[in-house]
């Protein structure tokens, strides 16, 4: 039933009970994630508290056993794909919310709650928690956590690391942990809690997390600014990003994505505009409109083809609508897509998209460019068609330019999805041989045996 | 002339010239700092450059010989105490600030800028970095990172590690590691740079930062408002944070320091005021008006005394007078004063507050109260007379019961001097031993041979 040590086996399967399966069929439903990679585990661990997932490790170390924890898979780097096998941890039944404190601003939960149901449970509270990644629906705030998810929101609140107070775990050696407190302010000790953020399960399984939340801004407008071209944009972006009023939202279109949202997606888009970016102020019913004038002053300057202001939430939707047209438009052009979230310097933006769109004449392939300009994160997609083995190694080839690229504007490989299997290869590149031997003990510091997701983050 | 191995002397000597230092005089300079501990290096280095530093740790790591970073000494734990001897690294000639780029909001700096410095250098570009300690004036920026030092402003704006975004920094190993990117969204590899960021030197020496900058609001208001008693105070605290408008100062001071700087510092309060809150909002000229409305509705509430809204910077300098006539008060009341900045979740001041209030009278000794309240930091002031032996132990077992308490509550030792030689003793009662077993494995990695700092925060 399962390749696992029988001795394993039997003891796991009286410490999950009901939460311990071996089937191959169960097996398969946590062999892939959103990378499209795959690989089968050994077997997969439900833990409903604590407590079992201290056993589960230390039984898995003693038998030096691989143990992958996982939210809900929807991360794109194949993180959560065990490719030595050994034991998934799915925390779907540990998704209670423990505590909401709202005097405290803070939020006490287990790894499988959803993202979604967080905010939802938040709102009658006047709160929220910053982090959105497009997968919030369905993402846990454990995987979030794990992959220091950020989303359009974090231009302004952060990403998943600035909004974690304290968190509980489960480090490689089976001990488990507490770091931090419900605090936002600490200087006691080492701080490991931000240094588990971002980590994707390889130094620790969180099982609980105090999360930092953020009053809820009643009200919020959008603003569609459309220019001639990138270096316009980008100029605005450094204006916009350089004066007190920071925008909630700050998203970006390069030429191509505006041209495909256009001539794809039917958005209502002049000819003449060569970079759109999509604006947005949160606030209260006083303060808004101010913080929308601050922001269309800053948004105006040489280049700026038209903005376009959005009174009400309909409105809004309509401006939305054309950055909403884009995914949809992208698939007509190919079937496959490599979507990377390379970050670079604001300042570095133009030399980016310019580079990308270089790499697109080079690789003849169609590179789109969008994302997260005020934090200079970039997704930059290579579509190419997955049955043309020549098309495959091109975009393969385009992208590991890519990465160079966003590493010579003094950049990095990633700014919200991680590592996981897909860039680790590009991580000598990113990080230096001693930061990295570093980055190589501190891990044995935390997992001695290696058992915690190998094969992941950090190259052989 | 030193004590240290002349082998050693003579290479450090060679490779630091007219930075090294061994006469006695010169070592006693930097054998202190602002905790009145005192010990003797057995020399002193002034680098010039990263180069000279790592020669300088690989050389000391051969001999095993300590080596402790110093800035300029204000931070009030013994952090910077060469209590073991060794070889103090002063960065005073490290003070440049190597490149402020507005459009990214960043500055690279060496260590030793001041605070002070820096921010001046950031003025005309309309941006300031945040943390701003009471020494900004004479603390270096590496000091503040080391000791993750905050200030008022950290309620809306975060404290040091929240204002990272990459470190140039030689590990105990003496490799020179760089950590981060300039960029404010990063998921590559693990964050070591705010790892490094409040480890008071035991884990890497800081040779250069990447700091995050905000920009700077052009106008500023104070409201001072009045309470009843703590508890109504702390309630206000928590309606302010809990609506959307973030106060960009939040202070508190407890009963006995109104009564202090009304009847010692001669400040204008009514009798009936048990507990003051100074806020600040900041913006522009045309947000800050609404901004101070809201903050005014949330501090107005049951238990209210007065609020005063200073209109203009003189208005605004008669109503922090209250507060700065605390500190020359307190000296009246003792000679001696142990200043600590335990940290509690916002809805456990009162209880906080109450408790030290029930100490002071079980040990017949006046504490003050006051500090960060948006996030919980208050300064506990135990005042004594240091001649009088029976009032020393007295505040030192009051301090004791100060932590424990903090800790009971859901706080911790220190939201912002750290833990240094002051508070070491009593890290094993705020982290667990798993915890503390992993900090020191984490610590490993960095600097095996546990030259860096040595007899500091961590405890035996």
């Amino acid at each position: 039933m399962t390749p696992l040590p029988r001795a394993l086996h039997r003891e796991l399967a009286a410490v999950l009970g009901d939460g311990w399966r071996v089937d191959p069929n169960e097996r398969l439903a946590y062999a892939y994630d959103n990378s499209r990679r795959q690989a089968l585990p050994d077997a997969v661990a439900l833990p409903v508290e604590r407590g079992q997932v201290v056993a589960l490790v230390r039984a898995c170390r003693a038998h030096r056993v691989p143990v992958i924890a996982r939210g809900r898979g929807t991360n794109t780097t194949g993180a959560a794909v065990p490719v030595a096998g050994g034991v998934v941890v799915s925390f779907e039944r540990m998704n209670r919310i423990l505590a909401i404190r709202p005097g405290d601003r803070c939020a006490v939960v287990e790894p499988g709650v959803l993202n979604g149901e967080l905010q939802a449970a938040l709102e009658p509270h006047g709160l929220f928690w910053p982090p959105d990644p497009t997968s919030a629906g369905y993402s846990t705030v454990g995987g979030n956590l794990a992959c220091n998810a950020g989303g359009p929101r974090a231009v302004k609140y952060g990403a998943s690391r600035d909004n974690v107070l304290a968190l509980g775990a489960v480090a490689g050696t089976g001990e488990p942990i507490r770091c931090g407190t419900a605090t936002t302010k600490g200087a006691t000790g080492y701080d490991l809690q931000r240094l588990l953020v971002g980590s994707e399960g390889t130094l620790a399984l969180i099982v609980e997390a105090t999360l930092r939340l953020t009053p809820l801004p009643p009200a919020r407008r959008a603003l569609r600014a459309l220019y001639r071209d990138v270096a316009a944009a980008a100029r605005a972006v450094a204006r916009l990003m350089a004066q007190p009023v920071t925008p909630s939202m700050l998203e970006f279109m390069d030429a191509t994505a505006v041209r495909l949202a256009r001539e794809v997606g039917g958005a209502d888009l002049p000819p003449e505009a060569g970079a759109l970016l999509m604006i947005e102020a949160d606030g209260d019913a006083q303060t808004l409109p101010h913080a929308v004038e601050a922001l269309m002053r800053a948004a105006a300057g040489e280049g700026l083809v038209a903005i376009d202001d959005a009174a009400d939430e309909a409105a809004r939707e309509r401006l939305w609508a054309a950055r909403k047209a884009l995914s949809p438009a992208l698939r007509t052009l190919a079937p496959g897509k490599i979507n990377e979230d390379v970050v670079v310097p604001v300042s570095r933006i133009p030399e980016l998209v310019d580079g990308v769109q270089a790499l697109a004449r080079e690789f003849a392939l169609p590179i789109v460019c969008f994302g997260h300009a005020g934090n200079g994160n970039l997704h930059v997609n290579l579509l190419f068609d997955p049955a043309d083995a020549g098309q495959g190694a091109r975009a393969e080839a385009a992208l590991a330019r890519v990465f160079a690229l966003a590493l010579a504007l003094g950049g990095t490989l990633s700014g919200e999805h991680g590592i996981g299997l897909a860039k680790r290869a590009f991580l000598p590149q990113a990080i230096d041989p001693p930061t990295l031997a570093l980055m190589r003990a501190v891990k044995a510091a935390f997992d001695p045996d290696g058992i915690l997701n190998p094969g992941k983050l950090l190259p052989d």
